[in-house]
């Protein structure tokens, strides 16, 4: 199978740069699933039904966030109609929406996408490790089970991201980090066989800070001071993500390499395998 | 030019890596300076002034840290007596040793080295916006200063790391960031001229929690019982860090590529620039 | 029913100072049940089995403990052999000990005590407040379920104690928190009914950083180099705790006073009521 | 000399109790010195010039802040205009305001007041340690300096507060901490001669989340969704604070005693020294 990722749309331009390299990356890589995290791309706060619609209409089949998930406060009434649209799962219970999604791909191959957030410098959540045991005791990668997993660790410590990712080595075709906004080039297929990225790197204006416009955020943490209100930063986005490919019998990784298009950063675009 | 940069290096495996890559860069880039974080090097904590000695005799020219400057704690006595090695600038008055350093290269050209510490996530130093301008008041880029500005920024947030990038941007040949111990895949010329990357990445094994054996850091984590101490990973390092080609007359970057080499991630080895 | 609470026993001069004060106590107080939070009698860090039975020898029925509890690592196998020495609740499934225990005092009258964290600048450890929500299930306060439940929230924000507090208002006889090593004089019959402090302070030398020696505690804080290891500060200590009246028919608290006896604070013995 | 401090002021029923409180306080201890805390006294969030002529037209000599304080954003550019209220010193240089000030009371006695802040759990600020060396040094309690020394020590921790204690033990009249919301129950004279008192609480009702509204301030920590806005709860207030008298010659303390009046709390009112 082959399974397209992008990380955190930042706004206006991270949309606009999806939209328009996703139908070269179909043409180029014609993924079996596309999954965006789309935490920031209403204004970098939050996402809104009208956006998450906009990708789907673009070809993406999963949406995932994170942290800011609830910036736009009426999504919390809208989730439960969209179940391609995830909120990280180590939520409380009863908090609208769902952690992860089971699809058909073509071939009707079943794909579950999962979306977990960490703890590290982040808000106290559910234990992240046992709510991605339950999710993996109920959908089993491989022969008998799903023919490919793909995990969205939202977190901002590297240690916590490594160790999701080596705790479900063999059990996930892919765990792939979101959050810091910056692509680590730590792509690699882990001994277990999951392909691993600390994180995707965000789609949106790398001449900024993390996505905003660098005046304001500099402003901020400098001088203490109330600023205007943080906006994203307006130059054209880079598109960052992640390709990989995988065996559809055990659902492991065969390929792992990054995704940079557009904007400022270093271009990488990878070649579609056999 | 020629700027060489390596990240935090990780133990044992991270030593025996950079000292097997330093010919091998060198042959290959001709460096004019070499500068490598060395604050996890004596057994995943610190650094002894063996161990940087063995730097230095190896070609390393500076050697900066991070917050684990004094887990080795006899350092605090010597660090005085080697300027090379640098603490984090915005330690509190009285700090023993210094957070940057003047050397000559090759044909008479000055570069300072400057090491200095993020505070989101992180302990509460002193300023480190602040700290910079002071150093660079004394100290200005281009005709009638110095020929280069090299910047390790000690951080745990990409948003941080990236602001200092932007606030010395036009007034450092590089800022480089360090402590993820992931390598990030942002290299970049930003408008005003300065090479910059969110994180060098550690030279350390990669099959690991940030370098540290997975098996220990995913008990402590996850299961938060007390464990046998942390101790690195002993598989092959991936020596990462940065290359950077600058022009001699403004001192402002011309040319930045990631290194890697080694180990587990995808290799990348620049070519020598004109 | 009367309760007695005493807060975080720090070393030593704590144990001491609890040993002193027990017999002043039970001789004025006469309390069906006296619990002590002893998660820093060890030297400051962790209990020992030996430390509990002396406690439990001098008429201790429970002793709870917070962030501390696994610091003399050997507690992690001999907890389970002592049901009245508990560990914070929210620990991951499947750790040692237990967040609870179900006593019967004189009179056959069942109380249960209950031992929970918080999160807010802590370690991220299951949801105090859905943790707290199932013990609750289980145990009801007042007629035909128990005829009192203690609650020590072992945390870092005052916010978070608050909320517990009125969380569990009119479901528990006590709330009173712990950790912060400082009496607070917020004792309070909440609307509901159930008696509240926000931290019932150390028994310990207060001349002293939270019990720790003052000299090293503040040169490791204001110069941020290695020092010797903290250890308890040795004056004379002030125990500090909590004294409760309830309705054995309710539950509910009918008086709160604080205790404050020995050591530099002011003194606070509360008269036994009717 | 006669020292009053009251703690975080919050919303209207803190700013009321206030107000009401001072006459009779002023009559039973006729203090030379009254410093409030107002950081919270607009709606919970910052304090308006308004606000702040209401406390001095009551008497109110200094008003003290602290990470609040630019809540109400228009203060930034007015806070130059009255120098009595304060903002924390160790904000970054060019902040507008100033950390302290110097009055002249009844009888031509110097008081000095300061604001600092802390920083373990809370803003990455300046060194509080340092900052205070700076302003001790320009100014020295008793004979040949000033009368009385007050400090404001805005914190979270309170190891980091005692420490503060402990620092200026001898070089100051009253060290206080603020910022808790909740009257800690260990004032005390440190060896030195310095009264201490590691939070004086906030004006507000203490049925609530520190001064908010209990059931917003649930939804939002337990549930993790947006809710309405925090704003401060309305029932009467518990004016808090701390009452010291001096030695005018040597400026140290001779006595210090709580102050709790209205509003839930157990209530505690000095009676005024010879
Ligand atoms: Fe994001
Ligand atoms: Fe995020
Ligand atoms: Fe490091
Ligand atoms: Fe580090
Ligand atoms: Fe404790
Ligand atoms: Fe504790
Ligand atoms: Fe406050
Ligand atoms: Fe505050």
């Amino acid at each position: 199978m082959r399974i397209l990722f992008l990380g955190d749309v930042v706004g206006r331009t991270g949309r606009d740069g999806v939209l328009a390299a996703l139908p070269v990356l179909r043409e180029r890589l014609d993924p079996d699933i596309t999954v965006v995290n789309g935490e920031n791309s209403a204004g970098g706060f939050g996402i809104t039904m009208k956006i998450a619609d906009e990708f789907f209409a673009a070809g993406v089949d999963v949406i995932t966030t994170g942290n800011h998930v609830w910036d736009q406060k009426e999504l919390v009434g809208q989730i439960d109609q969209q179940p391609r649209l995830l909120r990280p799962l180590n939520y409380p219970e009863g908090t609208p929406g769902c952690g992860f999604v089971l699809l058909q791909t073509r071939g009707q191959r079943a794909v579950l996408v999962v979306n977990v957030m960490c703890r590290l410098f982040m808000d106290a959540l559910d234990d992240p490790f046992a709510g991605m045991e339950r999710v993996l005791r109920a959908h089993r990668l491989g022969p008998g089970g799903v023919s490919a997993i793909i995990v969205d660790v939202h977190g901002e410590a590297t240690s916590e991201k490594m160790i999701m990712g080596h705790t479900l080595d063999g059990r996930a075709s892919l765990v792939v980090g979101t959050h810091s906004h910056v692509p680590t080039a730590d792509h690699q297929i882990l001994p277990g066989g999951t392909a691993y990225l600390s994180d995707a790197g965000m789609c949106g204006d790398y001449d900024s800070a993390i996505g905003m416009k660098k005046e304001v955020a500099a402003a901020k943490l400098i001088r203490k001071l109330p600023t205007e209100r943080l906006s994203p930063a307006e130059g054209p986005a880079t598109v960052c993500g992640v390709y990989v490919e995988t065996d559809d019998r055990t659902g492991l990784a065969l390929r792992v390499e990054p995704v940079r298009l557009g904007g400022r950063l270093s271009q990488h675009l990878p070649m579609r395998g056999g």
